[in-house]
């Protein structure tokens, strides 16, 4: 099997509070959250890991929450290339109401690398790309945002490096750069319905998704909560796929679109290319992802949920 | 001068983290936190050490929020040494409403020490007393919580530890550690008007600071919030004394416990005994502190904050 490598630029500790009753305003005493190595592009690779799809993730470390984040990550068992920068490592705090209130995330922006340390995360995912005795490289999934004053053309150069080495790439972020990397001819994007509107400034998901594939985008899937996902087709311009489960599933949405971003990186690279498949697949993880209590794992009702799944294709020419 | 010894057996990582409008269930976006050196006798030894006394600060430190607290305590010039520990030092995190809000704080419970660790550091605290070529120790302060599973005789030996070198000892914490401190024969106990009724189980703040005394502690200073502070002395059964600024100040209070012990440190290491002196140099300096927006510091403003204070004699006999 070929392998998935992700990156992630702006990787964070997720510290998760377990808080029996949160008063705003008031002082309260926790017990010592759960510590996780978190961002996007982990996420994936966890997940894909999970279901034995040899992964690689590259991720930027640093700081001591850098270092915290590569002790959690080496214990996980997931592969991984991390390349080392000055600016210390954000954290993402969740503080979860367990007598029953909301959970209350705050995520840290993250700080600005050095052009020498984008160039060494270039470097990694090159070298991640040549193999050099590892399994080849059968896709690239570049995900989450970008920390402040990252080139423009980050996830753009990651589509090249990608195509360059003959494989497909998917990027899963949110702003300019889901422009920038449709423009640059990314395989598959992955927004979700307000991340898309907010990029494109369109007011329907159609033709906000034509849109990228207008500028170059093959395929974009759209992640739009509990209705579901959908996908767009640069092959199939008279229509797109939708895939949903007969009744939503509740439970834990962070992490779902990367369990989808995994499943669609890990049909990619064992060859498969029919969209109607991928969606499948994408939208299967993505609900059995939604079952667990944390982001970066699935459950393994993926299978069963995926025979569930209502997939139409919507004739819209 | 004569070196204040301070001892902070459950330091914390503060990280304070401005929030531009805090919605209780929602996802924030904030900029990195400021990251501080947390813990009351930190605390304790940052403002005397501003102040310009000799100060050594004992803690404990492990892992990477240890190395977090390390690195901020060397850069803030406060002499210190820290006994490594295996588990991780605790974080304490304030959520600061920017948006006019309030500021809800989240402090983890810490974990348990090992007790070759806890020998370690009642160790350090023989070698601080010893000297060796440091100036001598005027004053030995025991300050904050302790640990899950701590020794309940850990306060207690301190005391004992600052008797067999000839000074006094100071303790300021909560529970049933302020008991064994004050049977164990503390100079100075700096409880607050609530941990003074939790630990007491009494009603009144007299009944409650007398009781301690009957336990064997010398002098008893109560901090009581707007109502500024009073102080119970062995010496004097007759009444207290109470110190209060004409009008309350507004600021944060963060801290303004720990900045009245860093002057009644200062004074015993000085050699002052008066208690009324102590009592007004504490006011002062605790008022001082709210006027700061971070724990540690006080405001130049201390001496002329002590010239305005009431202070009078309540004879209740």
């Amino acid at each position: 099997m070929k392998r998935i490598v992700t990156v992630t630029p702006n990787p964070a500790v997720d510290l998760t509070y377990h808080v029996p009753g949160i008063t705003p305003g008031a002082s309260h005493r926790v017990p010592a959250p759960m510590s996780r190595a978190g961002g996007k592009g982990l996420n994936v690779a966890r997940v894909a890991h999970q279901l034995g799809h040899p992964v690689l993730a590259i991720a930027t470390t640093g700081g001591a929450a850098g270092q915290t984040l590569a002790a959690e990550l080496w214990t996980s068992g997931v592969p991984h290339t991390l390349v080392a920068v000055a600016a210390e490592t954000r954290r993402s705090i969740a503080l979860v109401d367990t007598a029953g209130g909301e959970t209350s995330i705050f995520n840290e922006e993250g700080q600005p690398l050095r052009p020498a340390e984008w160039q060494a995360l270039a470097d990694a995912v090159v070298e991640a790309l040549n193999g050099n005795g590892a399994p080849p490289a059968g896709v690239l999934v570049g995900s989450g945002s970008l920390p402040p004053g990252a080139p423009e053309d980050f996830y753009p150069s990651l589509v090249r490096l990608a195509h360059d080495a003959g494989i497909p790439a998917i990027v899963d972020t949110s702003g300019s750069g889901i422009i920038a990397a449709a423009t640059a001819g990314a395989d598959i994007l992955k927004p979700n319905h307000h991340e898309l509107f907010e990029a494109t400034g369109e007011r329907s998901l159609e033709a906000a998704a034509w849109f990228l594939i207008g500028l170059g985008a093959r395929t974009v899937l759209v992640s739009a909560g509990a209705e579901g996902m959908l996908a767009f087709d640069h092959a199939a311009p008279g229509g797109y796929w939708s895939a949903r489960l007969p009744e939503p599933l509740s439970g834990n949405p962070t992490g779902a679109g990367d369990a989808g971003v995994a499943a669609a990186a890990a049909a990619l690279a064992e060859g498969i290319t029919d969209t109607r498949e991928i969606l499948r697949r994408a939208t299967a993880w993505s609900a059995a992802a939604v079952l667990m209590p944390a982001a970066g794992e699935i459950s393994p009702r993926y299978r069963e949920l995926e025979e569930q799944l209502i997939v139409t294709w919507k004739e819209t020419r």
